[in-house]
């Protein structure tokens, strides 16, 4: 009881810190309407920080209601929904509720689903109806990308959303209460293999959440399983994963999934995804009955029926101003957009790629309502924050390489300071300082 | 930045005095398979609580296995379910892993639906099988009562289980994301009406956290509804609301409730529910886009079948040894039995009753087990804890009455100090630190 009281007292001491940062809510610009109307479609990183910075923007001026629409009424930390997987940063901490930041920055906000684009009669089509506009940014984000591969869409979960991080937390937790259930001797094959596809950024880390779902927070809980049939494999068509980081780095993350216990498939791609397992191009087979497939996105079904000019990946082609050519007025970014980045190659739909884009979008909306100067966008990769199976990550940032406990020390710290809302930062905090305490959940809350 | 250090110092504190109680989770006894067999059906406050206190009765007997069966994997700790609404808890801290507490008591675990009990032949139908049982305890639980009223079960919500929780405050979310899209003289009738059916514990609990809800949290990010459309109204047939504590009280929460807004509408029963609203025998209408219904349990239909003898709510009739006439080895508890209490009425449907009839089935079982004498059940009430609307609630304890903001502490203190995981107690600690400083969240997660 004693020490209750001490985290009661650690517990206050933090909420008093932080009741110091609070400030008042009244007294935000009510949102315009009328007047010349800016549209912006989506409420990821692009849609979301486009509306912040062009509303800091507008503020001062007046005859422009700016609107967001999107399908969720919050923003979503994508960097974080791995983490979800082993539970040690809960669901809700990573939503960020779109309103209570649009407000401040004179933005509405309508939740409703996109149902297509009218480019040449400036009309957006929305599940509560039609919607005109005079000045259009889309940033509707992308899809999985599953590349005609049989059966990986219907076989195979996703990590796409905060929801799909529960989904696969609760699948991996449903394994081990069917093997609970059952002697080690009538496991049916693959049970307990867990396979992920696509050795990127969100594979790898997903890849590492499973392991710590499973050997922190499943194994005390399930101790009488048979640890000896589960597996976990990361398979990438590619000769490498992590592609986009420093060779020596990748080599570290290799070295750390193989030490996790974690089988890194590369050089071989996926041909078919059954309930039984995953099919290789070699002719290999691995039987396991959960795979998550992470091997990639592609533009947003929405943007299918526009006729604007798509790369191969459904994104529509933007010039360095971030504005689709031939439509004055319309801008594309984020993973929904293909835009001009170094050597020749697309930026990458990335958080931080959408975010930069943010920046170009707001200022050149604004230059077109001001009849201002626009900006050309220009990529600058600020570094990779990747990690694996917890208190280890790979951090490169700027020309910095760092891995193990150091390089998760700044993956943690760039990711909070990153993290837009002040509760959420706090309570993100709260749930990791826990996390090295408490062994992870193993609720299936069926949610 | 430097605030947030201090948080964060705050928050490692607190970790570190919680690392301190932290203690190995090695060398807990293998459940034990074979033997005489005892099963116990359902993993709430009856079944879990049974089972743990059985299992440490029966750690140095041997020849015996308990296997508990349940449809989910943790116990949920109903008294903070209506927290859900507000969210000031959050859903997976008061979830709490079956399996991390039965393993060390010695318990057996099961995840199944149990779909029926034959008493004759000693089996229990699962959704995984038949198993056979020696002892049995039935622990299923409830599920909410209709009285027959008319669109009651299609039209309202009901607050249940920790899903419940969610899905109400999603729909008080959903109804302002709706009238922020229109004008006020467009919203169609009772679209901010939120009522709740029943004046119970959990009907005055909810119908407070509704309104922390809508004030504290969807205010300030909604700014532009017109809250002189906003309705709460708490319907209860009877005359008062809260029959079961003392009148002084009774009266203080009916002011509380007052003083918030909330119209309290009683000596009228509900005599249907309709999409619009709530219609009353007295001819009245209530229009209500939202109703929640909270107007008592009967026993969960599982046991329908069964051909032991049970009351009008069906509950399973039990004997002042909990067991069943006629049925020797078998015995019900919590909201699936109705238990002979003071004054010749049965014991309420509480925690608190299947708590304190937990000890006696645990003892009965142990007995039969061992030839010992069994006991009888003695109810003790042991007060009420009901929280209205954030820092105020009403206490009575062992005779101690309070209320405000005494009362609340009083409340937060002995919840938590039930909520029998550390690892969830720390957390809900937090929570409600956290809760003290910021506004209550508004993303509507779909879950």
């Amino acid at each position: 009881m004693k020490k209750a009281l001490i985290t009661a007292g650690g517990a206050l001491a933090a909420a008093g810190a932080v009741r110091a940062l609070r400030r008042s809510r009244e007294g935000f610009p009510q949102p315009r309407s009328g007047g010349r109307r800016v549209l912006i479609l989506g409420g990821g990183f692009g849609g979301f920080y486009t509306a912040l910075r062009l509303g800091e923007r507008l503020k001062s001026y007046a005859g422009t209601s700016v609107l967001l629409v999107a399908r969720d009424n919050f923003f979503t930390f994508q960097p974080l929904v791995p983490d979800v997987i082993s539970g040690n940063t809960e669901v809700r901490h990573i939503a960020i509720p779109l309103r209570r930041h649009l407000h401040r920055a004179g933005v509405n906000f309508l939740r409703a689903e996109v149902e297509g684009i009218d480019l040449e009669n400036r009309i957006v089509q929305t599940s509560r109806g039609p919607l005109e506009y005079e000045l259009l940014v889309i940033a509707l984000g992308g899809q999985p990308a599953y590349f005609g591969v049989e059966g990986a869409e219907e076989h195979s979960l996703r990590l796409w959303d905060i929801r799909d991080g529960l989904r696969m937390r609760n699948a991996v937790i449903g394994r081990f209460e069917e093997a609970a259930a059952l002697r080690p001797d009538d496991y049916p094959p693959g049970l307990l293999t867990f396979a992920v596809v696509g050795g990127g950024y969100s594979g790898v880390e997903a890849a590492g959440q499973i392991h710590n779902l499973i050997h922190k927070g499943i194994r005390p809980d399930y101790p009488w399983v048979d640890y000896g049939q589960v597996r976990l494999v990361l398979a990438e068509g590619l000769p490498e994963i992590l592609p986009e980081i420093d060779p020596a780095l990748r080599e570290v993350g290799r070295r750390r999934l193989t030490n996790l216990g974690i089988e890194v498939h590369t050089g071989d791609f996926v041909s078919e995804v059954s309930p039984e397992g995953l099919s290789f191009r070699s002719g290999e087979f691995i039987p396991a009955r959960t795979v998550l497939w992470s091997a990639g996105g592609r533009g947003s079904e929405v943007l299918e029926s526009m006729t604007a000019e798509k790369d191969k990946m459904n994104r529509i082609v933007v010039n360095e101003r971030l504005q689709l050519p031939g439509h004055e007025g319309v801008w594309a970014l984020g993973d929904a957009a293909s835009a001009p980045g170094p050597d020749g190659n697309p930026v990458p739909p990335t958080a931080q790629g959408a975010v930069q884009e943010s920046e170009v979008v707001a200022h050149n909306v604004y230059a077109s309502l001001t009849e201002g100067e626009p900006r050309e966008f220009e990529y600058r990769p600020l570094g990779q924050l990747i990690e694996i199976g917890g208190a280890f990550a790979l951090s490169e940032v700027m020309g910095w390489k760092l891995s193990g406990t150091l390089g998760h020390a700044l993956e943690r710290a760039v990711h909070l300071q990153r993290l837009t809302d002040r509760q959420k930062r706090v309570r993100v905090l709260m749930d990791w300082a826990l996390d090295y305490v408490f062994p992870p959940d193993t609720s299936d809350l069926g949610l």
